[in-house]
């Protein structure tokens, strides 16, 4: 029996997906062979990953003037990528602290180029006005984090900037309209909202690109990444062709549009639940709540233990919030149903009017 | 129903694993996910991570002072690696140059430091004698690739050098024994006797460890990457299930001695058959012949695409040879059963009858 499982990624994927990719794994299309076993060359797999770009490309309305790149390395490769990318040396980025993530992809850039954390909150619990944001001159971009999953907290807007804006969306990619207009660059592990670990989109704008340092490895320098289709070498085939997959399972669901209504809707309902309690606890400024993770603490971190290893044998799983922080945390992406949602609430009612 | 298919990666995968993988794929050993959707710090995860690695090392026999690293980018990303692991700007590396993997191999190394091609082959048909390789004095390491997956050459030996030896060892990882305390790395991409593409094992001697430069990417950085388990980031999981799938396989057909005796059987059916046909060539020094990949062409390039095409339609797909050299080529890696082999050498006849 399947569960609920509010991992933070990888996660829950939809069981249409998993059970299309279960039909297919023996034989794709009656070529007598797995996806995992084509050539990435081969013309079937190519028209796979075509698809699976154009469809991505018009779920999220991408503009023809930014590439769509299918990398391996994660979101954490890019904190290097980005920089080797986009700036020299003696450049400077400003970097918007709100979260774990952010604090992860600023050491990885000082690597690279000086950083310049032009606003920050610490705890993590809201975004910065972009009023008091100090940006500093001539930056090589600014990066900002649009949900931060550790910590539940995600801009509500897109800041408008001189410098290009780089924009971390792993665990907000697809699931509510964004502006790719806005950007310049939009990059994403794929673990959360599109597929199974192991793959990377990112979605530059083509004036960003030709830039990278002379050290780029060439299998992150986006230019030659994007001449080549992604298929410089041989690129992650079989997380690709679920993604393509998952983007098919998205437009049957009304698209990014549709989802995302649905996607609110749980958010509301775990929320308000949450704030009605006295019990459960979320401290997020309000306006900044992440519709995608959704951090709750209990009156007594001695009960953490029981919360999840009961919510566990109920079918919930993976409910504990990130070892860095505690507490718990439901990640609510795509995959998961409203039902899921109200299983959750449901649970903890019961074990609120037990222990409470 | 399933072909035989040649691909030279990603490869074919034997049908018991595939077979395992669907019946897994919705749900794992009870757990109500895929091992897609599990957290990679689950408990459930980590043991099937760890079982993988115990298996590997038993496969492989590797000693205790090396560690194993599960990464992504691919070989093609290790070529940027290992010069940023294992040497400074300032420092020479010796290349031996034997292919056109080895080629790419140096065309990526001379962005980090300075290369010495010591040794190289032009056509790529053998591999040069040790006496007559120029290495340097003091090199950060001598890199070979151990078989040429394009031009189907391969070392049927271990150089004993003075620096460390690194060797891509993609194609050939698993399909016969090799003795681990004799190399300094050892790295491979999965996609070819492993798993699915997207996974990249490294296998680094302690003492080799902690020398990256500043600039390393943390998620190639073979130190920072040991010290969490390959788990610094989230790793690409499902590809490390299925490459855990394919050493239980392996382990089932007598490990890497038992398949090697299959694999030499194989290969020396379609060299004997090769040499005898006055129809089919191979041009490589038979002292180094690959037993993985089998190049060879017909007496007039005239005849490539319906030899290709024939064999297609009879179920015996992907025999094109790479296409910077033409040709034919046959991958018989370990998950290609001598049935097909013997299948393939049948329709050869047929075609040389018909055409000779």
């Amino acid at each position: 029996m399947r569960v609920y499982n509010f991992s933070a990624g990888p996660a829950m994927l939809a069981e249409e997906v998993l059970q299309q990719a279960a039909d297919e794994i023996l034989d794709f299309e009656g070529h007598g062979m797995s996806v995992m076993e084509m050539s990435h060359r081969s013309t079937e797999f190519i028209r796979i990953a075509e698809e699976t770009e154009a469809d991505l490309r018009e779920l999220m309305k991408i503009p023809k003037n930014y590439k769509v790149l299918f990398l391996q390395g994660g979101a954490t490769g890019q904190f290097a990528a980005i920089p080797m990318n986009l700036s020299k040396k003696t450049d400077t980025a400003d970097y918007i602290l709100t979260g774990l993530w952010g604090k992860k992809a600023i050491k990885e850039a000082e690597k690279y180029l000086s950083v310049n954390i032009a606003a920050k909150t610490e705890p993590f619990t809201t975004i910065p006005e972009l009023t008091a944001w100090n940006l500093s001159k001539n930056a090589a971009y600014v990066h900002i984090t649009q949900n931060e999953t550790i910590n539940g907290v995600a801009f509500n807007y897109t800041p408008k900037t001189d410098a290009p804006l780089v924009a971390d969306i792993s665990s907000m990619i697809l699931s509510e309209p964004i502006d790719v207009s806005k950007y310049g660059v939009l990059y994403a592990g794929a673990q959360k909202n599109i597929g199974p670990a192991g793959l990377t989109i990112v979605i530059v704008r083509d004036d960003l690109m030709g830039k990278a340092r002379s050290y780029t490895p060439m299998v992150w320098n986006w230019s030659e990444k994007s001449v080549s289709g992604s298929m410089l070498n041989t690129p992650p085939t079989y997380s690709w062709y679920l993604a393509g997959l998952v983007c098919k399972w998205l437009k049957r669901q009304g698209g990014v549009e549709g989802i995302a209504k649905i996607n609110d809707k749980k958010a509301e309902k775990l929320y308000k639940f949450i704030d009605q309690s006295g019990f459960y606890k979320n401290d997020v400024d309000k306006k900044y709540r992440s519709k995608m993770n959704i951090v709750f603490t209990l009156p007594d971190n001695e009960l953490d233990k029981a919360f999840a290893e009961q919510a566990h044998a109920m079918g919930l799983k993976n409910l504990e919030g990130h070892r860095s922080i505690g507490g718990m945390r439901a990640s609510i992406y795509n995959a998961m149903p409203e039902a899921g949602v109200d299983a959750l609430i449901k649970f903890m009612k019961e074990f609120e009017s037990k222990n409470g």
